[in-house]
């Protein structure tokens, strides 16, 4: 088994001080090229850069936190990303982020790598299927997990996500004082919360307006842009055609809408379309789309925040928190209204 | 300095198999529950999890690459990442990510992690201003380097990326066949060599038409949907104002098109808008943008591979390697274009 190689051992080995060492392999212009070169050649001679990593044995602390959630490009994740990097910024923890793509291997294989590593802790959005064992197993080998977005039973760990049915609820009474009676919702699916909170929310308030359901209306899947393009299709043959479309994301929102447009059809005059998430660009869209904040930078800043007090020798808490979401009204589900 | 602990230590102090200890630390139902918790705590009182980090130390790779771009959340670089995931995939290489939002101490903080990791390589789109030196810092260190989407001179690595000035050259001489005189170029800046080399392309396609350039059509800076909005009405001001816009990126395009709509103005229509690097979303938008396929896949594959192979031993080739984008014709460049 190889010895582990200090700063000075190398210092010792050419006569030099371990200050001037530190410098060179750090590159510093303090220290002459020549020098520098000699210095890395013998650094590297001994090992050094291997145990640069054995130096972390040492410390508890890596300094380390992973991010994992089923897709990075969504900007729902993106916003969400941003507050829980600005939080870690703050910490001087290092931020490495990885994309599940709902698949349980790839979301192992990154938890894995996180504990060779000796990462601090874990924020997850975890892929669909995930069963609780997979987030007590990093909890039990101190690496501490707080979920985002969707949560999962019996985890035990802190999950922070918008009231996904309250805010569906919100859309769909919006579109029911607007004057709809026919109203389809497009997109998600009831293999993750998220899905099934939304639809549950979509439902009841059907059932608070007296509205009976009917299957047709529901075009489950789309998830993202361009399959809720597709869902245009699919919307523009359900017999007695509904007047208004809620969304699950406003991805799938900003899709069905260019969709609506190839066939002719405007939104928010034609039909009324409303989104989910209120991402950057639901303000600027044609027409602007009226949606439902989620509460994404909250989401992301709790939850970094939550993660560190972790760091900092809080418990674990087997709670998920609720935040409340926003109607934003805007001309797609009305092109009446006001800009 | 702590002992190394390994599977034999945690076995014999249990009186097990190593085989069973290596089976409950990975938390498999081969081991039955009780005794897998009695491993696993027995492991983490020893501080079995830190030595998991130095069993890395006794082999030479360990099967991690860093990609480091300024916004993952830009699809460009996401459609990029795919294909870079695709390879990495198939070598069972764990792939973590970093945004370094063009801020130089943010890059070289991941690239000490990737170094205190011993990470196998990195894929990086360097941030503005990068050194040469900050390329070959992780060279020296054993850290190989690929480079892609924007290149750095005299770093002395491979790098991949699109013919950015022929690229924008189709654009603008597709413009001017079209019939325009007046076109604008939006978004972009001359501190990268994308941005410099995509204005490079249209001030030459304009000189090949025998037009003369006018210093109000070169709106600078906009690179994301939200400023591509914004340019439309610095645009809308431009004296004697152009007829045509050839955008940075799809992202600006898409913004900027939003923002043409906002102000009245029909795209391809009342004025013809071209964009770069024709990511998912350009052939459904409204209308489709006509754009310019800047070989996102292809730029990807080729730098995942090279890396590959560099692991396998290949020496490091001091070159740019330039993959020929290719023009997509479109309705928002001329309504009348069939779809």
């Amino acid at each position: 088994m190889a010895q582990k190689v200090k700063l000075s051992t190398i210092a010792d080995s050419l006569g030099l001080s371990t200050a001037t060492v530190s410098l060179a392999l750090r590159d510093s212009p303090l220290v002459a090229e020549v020098t520098r070169e000699r210095i890395k050649c013998a650094a590297r001679d001994l090992g050094y850069i291997y145990n640069r990593r054995a130096a972390s044995l040492r410390t508890s602390r890596s300094g380390i936190v992973g991010v994992c959630v089923h897709d990075i490009m969504n900007p729902f994740f993106g916003e969400i990303l941003k507050s829980v990097e600005n939080e870690l910024d703050r910490q001087r923890q290092t931020f490495i982020l990885c994309n599940h793509h709902d698949d349980l291997a790839k979301q192992r294989s990154f938890v894995d790598t996180l504990l060779q590593l000796g990462a601090d802790g874990l924020i997850l959005s975890p892929a669909i299927g995930t069963p609780a064992s997979d987030i007590r197993l990093p909890e039990e080998n101190d690496l501490p997990v707080t979920l985002i977005a969707r949560t999962v039973e019996g985890s035990g760990v802190l999950g922070f996500r918008g009231d996904d049915s309250y805010g569906m609820g919100l859309a769909v009474d919006h579109l029911v004082a607007l004057g709809h009676r026919r109203i389809a919702m497009i997109g998600g699916t009831a293999l993750t919360s998220t899905g099934r909170d939304r639809e549950a929310g979509y439902l009841a308030a059907l059932e608070r307006a007296g509205i009976e359901f009917r299957p047709e209306w529901r075009i489950e899947g789309p998830r993202n842009r361009h399959s809720g393009f597709d869902a245009a299709a699919t919307f523009l043959q359900i017999d007695n055609r509904p007047t208004a479309a809620a969304c699950f994301s406003d991805l799938v929102a900003l899709g069905f809408m260019y969709g609506l447009s190839r066939a002719g059809l405007r939104p928010g005059v034609d039909i009324a379309v409303t989104g989910y998430d209120d991402i950057d660009e639901a303000a600027i869209a044609t027409p602007p789309l009226c949606t439902v904040s989620n509460g994404q930078s909250e989401v992301g800043r709790r939850a970094a925040e939550a993660l560190l007090a972790r760091l900092a020798g809080q418990p674990a808490a087997d709670e998920t928190i609720l935040i409340t979401p926003e109607l934003r009204v805007r001309q797609s589900s009305d092109y009446n209204w006001p800009d």
